[in-house]
């Protein structure tokens, strides 16, 4: 279940939250589990557990398909046209433009390795500013040394 | 000055630094700027003014046409090849796992727009933790409405 | 609704454009909304809102799948074969052939920055002159210096 | 002579304009010439006549193989390197969300045909604003119908 | 309507040319309009006037669908996969063969710009050879000067 | 010898038809070759006989070397870079236009088979014009049916 | 009709030839023409003639609509999945490998021009070998020297 | 030591190549090995042994460099732009056209597998012909079960 | 058959193999064949022979088209969306940080050639580990030595 | 220090491993690090510790610069040419036949997440066979959940 915005689960779930007006931050706080995590499962990104994924159908009254849908594991396949939506792309600008830094900082901070993507928490959140609002995204991921 | 580990100025750079021992954080406290932005600056992805280049020079014991370059405006071009760096590359790929959520949830919060790429500050933290300390890295960029 | 020719959405309001002979013009002025926004959001690339859509949807007698369609979010994905077409062409190759000089002028003018293209109005108009009407499109958008 | 910044014509132009911190404004008005071209020429776009390019040697003191290289034909060969420059690319990201509307706008208009790439002026002005000064390019190029 | 050779409009064509026996050259002639530019309209790449549409409809007994499908504007978009056909290849060949050359003589016969690929006509015929009979293809194109 | 505008054999070749200011056509008169094959010749595209060489060389003033290296079997390599200079583009996009045209009325006229890049003619020529002057290509080639 | 496995014209000539049981050296037999032309006919890169589409069609017991569609005119387009295909992917390495090679030895033995694509007979062979049996594949194609 | 007709080693071979004016047939045989692999070792795809490397360097007096450069073990890339040369790609041509006639067969014949590129010879021929000389490529190689 | 999660025969595969419990393991045992063999079998990369295609039909109830199916040859095209799925990317990866590696290492112990990916068992492991459980695979490939 | 054959560091090592005769083996032996290890590390893929850097110089004689070089720490950028070397590609074709498999054996076993390709032991060894000597790969990482 790759990010497909016309595969029938997306459409459901979309469907869905339009009609109960329920936003990802509620849906997020009913299965008690972080709020970009819960928003990239129903978008295709996670397989949701079982229980979540129940409670997530009675929530939103999605289809029994749609329920079975989103447990599955899914493909995190990436689709290079969706890097060019600006919304998206800004955030591929900042890797072009700190990504030599990023590696900078981890290799003398850490020494050799990487930041994990896979034990890492990824947060959204609005920050207001009187100078206009802001977008918040924190990364937090486990160094991992190569290590033989 | 694009990133370019073989260019003059990088190379020069690299070298004081290995020669002065000197840390990223020094380097920033130095010129009294964010750590994540002096990097990239010398690392050529921000041009520096003038008297932060002059410090730098000092501090560093940079040769004057590196002083120089890292004044000059770059161009920030992308390089696909650094994307393939395993580094790096964990960036690019949470970008793959979480670019819908993040758009989804941008949309959602603040209407049609963007997070600035431009008005963004990132800062880079070590954060210890007894399972394996971590890399914390913050995007905090003002959201931008479509605006006509 | 990134631009796509087969959609329904775009089908039937080419369909319904052709029935009632209405000009993208006529389109806009309907809801005083400006020429390029109005026939670039009905070719999938702004959300159109609420009021605005089904005004649209009275004036063109539009499916009301396709009202639905105009309100909501766009993915506004760069398709490439787009950029083959020779009237799309024309304007890719101009930033090939100006888009150095048009960096040059920005920085040199403002300094390190962009121009935005989400805080920008783009406007098209035709021109008479005696050795061949004109094309003339404005882009006029926010410059943005780069800020932490 | 396609734009490479590492090219000695290049090198040569932008240490002279440096030194004798002449605008592009100003080189562009010593030789009677439009803003946008003067700028593009000396960066590879265009030759230069043989007149303004001595006239530009002199003003700026460049090498006589500067001078002889900016009035040769050149290249405009794309770089896609540079469409990845943030300054450049708002550019290329504004056709592709709005050349699909000028595609439609110029064949309504116009009917079946182009806006002229090569007849084409290119204008690059400072429009002041109080809520921040923009940036005004205007594009006017001929409509050529397919002609047979 | 950008070449597909699965499109119903398409299909139809060339199940009535097939069952008619009607030559390209025949349909040409039908219409008053030379052949080539006949042939490439019915296959997507240009527009037909609406009298030609209906004479052609007539003719050919073409689906009323199909006649409304010839008149729309197509997007005359570059499949890379038509240029891979060993019979469209030869054209391709012998642009990266002799496109330097051709761009030496416009530029040396007739200064900077193009032959322009919109006010052009393109011919086709065959020329008996007692080697072996000739595809002739002539491309007459207006000359374009870069002008501002 | 593939094209390549720095390589020291083109370099002399320009530099000595500017110092000479000897057009392509005298050029071609002088060792009795069509234009276009001579102009293609000396860009790289064809090995120029010995007897030819050495008269080429006499006549511009060639390096010995300039002389050997236009005699060696060349690499005609496509360099797609070159596609994107507009003086070459518009023949580019002739062919995306126009391709499936040449290919319907090559199989209609003689049926399968290709017009061969090899055994094949290219002339170009200047037509005058009322309306403005226009470039004549010609391009005459064998067709070769498949034929086992 | 390219080689498309999930056309209905092949999966029509798979499902004849699996429950038939005919080899493709009797199907090339039954119509008296090479193994490899037959082959490759019927997977979509050769048109069949008439009467042996008819023969073929009795033979396999195909479908009327199938022998229509082997009786096209191809395009016979690029797959660059195809050879990615191991068994497929080993003549691409060959080619790889061996292709300056054959490039040296066409034009020292025979001068400029190329082994003809079309003009040319390809063979395929079972040898038997002790040590293993052999795939023997014979490419044999007229010479066409660069002419004008 | 890929194929790349700059490095020192094969524009040695080729000088001396020329200068000797011995024919890629009697260097093969002085060595008692195929033209084929004698030509594509020369090139820069085949280690050369240290015997047949000293005796390749007095026959042809090639410099000690050169003789060193062909024993190494050669990475053996594939650049494409080779593949557009015209000489190059007709082989190209075939694989794409009669691919996967090639792979149905060997399944066919042998099972599923592939034919060995490793174990695997190659020859080269002219062959005379009343109707024009061919060139006469022979590809034999080991089938190779899929085997665990 | 290449690997397509949507193809109706992995669908009924994945659904039987969700509805009867059943670990490729036990599936694997059940025909007496590798693990990932059989698993790689069942989502088309081997074709399965017909007494192990009927026992796999009768151990998970598969539709009879799917018994077919997973018999036929597939085509092993390689997707390169699949790369870019976290779990198989750092497979590539490997390949990109060690394949310098393993080529010096074949060559330096066995000389010229290549591990045979045909020839060549693949096995999957899970070992325990007190830090962390591990994947253990061994990649097991006859030697192929250059042979003529 | 990315891989690339004509670094001067990578000559050198090459060079004196020649010069020396020492196997990958001896040399990691010396340095008491496992094999793929150490002979990925000498060509560029891991940056070696200050005492093995030194132990090495030595023991291989290699410059100064060399020893300073293998200490940095590497972009690891993947070459795309490198992967049609086919000694290395037959690496890459087992990822494509078999990635799924691996995907789908991982997830059963372990559940959702990866293999780590940092903490990732690879060896290397020859298998003595009868039927012909084997390469056996063995890749062991720690398997890492998606973990919040």
């Amino acid at each position: 279940m790759a990010y497909d915005p016309t595969s029938p689960a997306i459409a459901d779930i979309e469907a869905r939250r339009a009609a109960t007006g329920l936003s990802w931050q509620k849906i997020a706080d009913h299965i008690n589990r972080p709020l970009v995590w819960t928003t990239a499962a129903l978008l295709g990104s996670h397989p949701v557990p079982a229980a979540e994924a129940a409670s997530l159908g009675e929530l939103l009254g999605l289809q029994p398909e749609t329920v079975a849908a989103i447990q599955r594991q899914p493909y995190r396949t990436a689709d290079p046209a969706l890097a060019t939506d600006p919304t998206i792309y800004r955030f591929v600008e900042l890797i072009n433009v700190y990504g030599p830094a990023f590696k900078a900082l981890i290799h003398e901070e850490f020494g050799d390795g990487i930041m994990s993507a896979i034990n890492c928490n990824v947060s959204f959140e609005r920050r207001e500013d009187a100078a206009g609002d802001r977008v918040v995204v924190t990364i937090d991921g486990k160094f991992l040394p190569y290590q033989w």
